[in-house]
């Protein structure tokens, strides 16, 4: 059970997990903060928080956890603001989809990591963003990893994970750098490739006539693409360096493929498109996750 | 009204086509032709066609629709074997998604393309195939467009245009090379950026574990790499040139940006991500097309 979870940075990742918490009777009291005062009304209106600050130093005091949910741009800031008017046994948690950062972040402020900081990174998300777009379902059966370190307190540990099963969540435990390499890769990668898909086409004269056209496929592809741009910038400089070792290794791939396209070489491409075909079937469509741990979305 | 209709390729598109028109009753006799006696069998089954035969030639006698469903690459010898078994009025037709290909067959084949040759391509599909995944409300409110020449037959093509619009399609018409650009950009490129992605990531070591936190928007956005590779194979060959200048450009972009990225150059990163959610919006979910034209999955 939480006393009092401070949530900084009230929007679709930290308003559900909140509602996920009160449903399940989890939590005392929740305090917002943000900096939209708006936002923060409309949180308040939904009954996602109790009360509300605009600053982090005064929405932890007393809080027996902090959750921070901001762009990853403004974690050191964040941790800044914070640094001595935590509670003594405080627990500190994330949301962030990088986790080298926070780690980073933190070392920076506190002249070395904190062993109540538990850096986490909930698998789950929608292509909308503020408090009006969260739900108390949202992380139901999803994945959260918990990436901690050898000097992180097992009691800390242990409440974090307590919170997002709480929240319906399934937990699990990863190295850090292993965890911002594989979210490069199912995450951090593809959303590169829409936005960059749906800017290219955006440029091209006959655009109106291209989008009128864009099929089912398309829609669906181009989805991510309408996520929140200041949470992209920041993800990207956060793990800037598993991801655009990928990125750049798939722009090669990729002037490769167009060459293998324009010699007709029918082979080729004929083995990637079934390598991937089974590959996807394989991994994604045919081998169904243990049983509470399954996806929603994984069908159709 | 349609005499006898003989289709060539009983898959998820000609399947889909037969059981529209057959529930419109719009269709007298529906012959099929396949290479496969198990599918043909199971479209028999199915009520999808009244009789079969794996011989085009065979098919299209008596018959005064012929509808071309076929991967690309097997257009030509589907032409040379129908040519001079045809009926005198008979009306030919496609569902490729490329048509600059079928005009060159046809050109190649016939001396020059029959007026009654009327090249069409639905925007319609999902990736499965197979008569087994069709359905007749698949072409309900999707566009059909049509590519006739300047020596198109225009009884012919009314015959198509009525065809489609009794299977509930909106149809179009465009210019063929305009057509290729355009499909280029909203189809046959995204399935390079999934199909590519997935085959990376697959070829990754840890691509277990890759795949099992690949969230919702990975699998949304690689679902068109389940597609049919052969189909995929015939496309990327018939629309090599307008397609591989695409791909070429969009993996210098890629190559661009990853370098943007290792640079941490935040206002870059913003501008891209910024202009893409914005077209997106614009493009894709913030304009409503006219009311018979709506796309059910638009939505969501």
């Amino acid at each position: 059970m939480i006393e009092r979870l401070a949530l900084i940075g009230v929007g679709l990742i930290g308003g559900s997990l909140a509602r996920a918490l009160r449903g399940a009777g989890a939590v005392g009291e929740i305090i917002g903060c943000g900096r939209s005062a708006e936002n923060l009304e409309l949180a308040f209106d939904l009954g996602v928080i109790d009360g509300c600050t605009r600053d982090p130093a005064v929405a932890v005091e007393d809080a027996d956890m902090v959750f921070l949910a901001v762009p990853l741009g403004a974690v050191r800031g964040v941790l800044e603001r914070i640094q001595g008017r935590l509670r003594e046994d405080a627990v500190i948690t994330d949301g962030g989809s990088v986790k080298g950062s926070i780690v980073a972040d933190a070392a920076a402020v506190f002249g070395e990591v904190p062993a109540r900081l538990v850096p986490g990174h909930p698998i789950a998300g929608t292509e909308h963003s503020g408090v009006g777009a969260s739900f108390p379902e949202l992380y139901h059966n999803r994945r959260v990893i918990l990436t901690p370190l050898p000097q992180t307190d097992v009691v800390a540990l242990e409440r974090v994970r307590t919170m997002w099963q709480a929240a319906g969540a399934v937990v699990t435990e990863m190295d850090v750098a292993h965890h911002d390499h594989v979210l490069a890769a199912t995450s951090h990668l593809p959303h590169m490739l829409a936005f960059g898909l749906v800017d290219l086409l955006a440029r091209q004269q006959d655009n109106d006539e291209i989008f009128r056209y864009a099929a089912g496929g398309f829609r669906d592809f181009t989805r991510i693409a309408s996520s929140n741009p200041v949470m992209w910038r920041d993800i990207c400089i956060a793990n800037a360096d598993a991801l655009s070792g990928m990125l750049a290794r798939f722009g090669e791939e990729m002037t490769d493929l167009a060459e293998t396209i324009r010699r007709r070489d029918g082979d080729h491409l004929l083995d990637i498109f079934s390598r991937a075909k089974t590959a996807r079937h394989a991994y994604v469509d045919g081998v169904s996750p243990p049983k509470p741990e399954q996806d929603p979305e994984q069908s159709g």
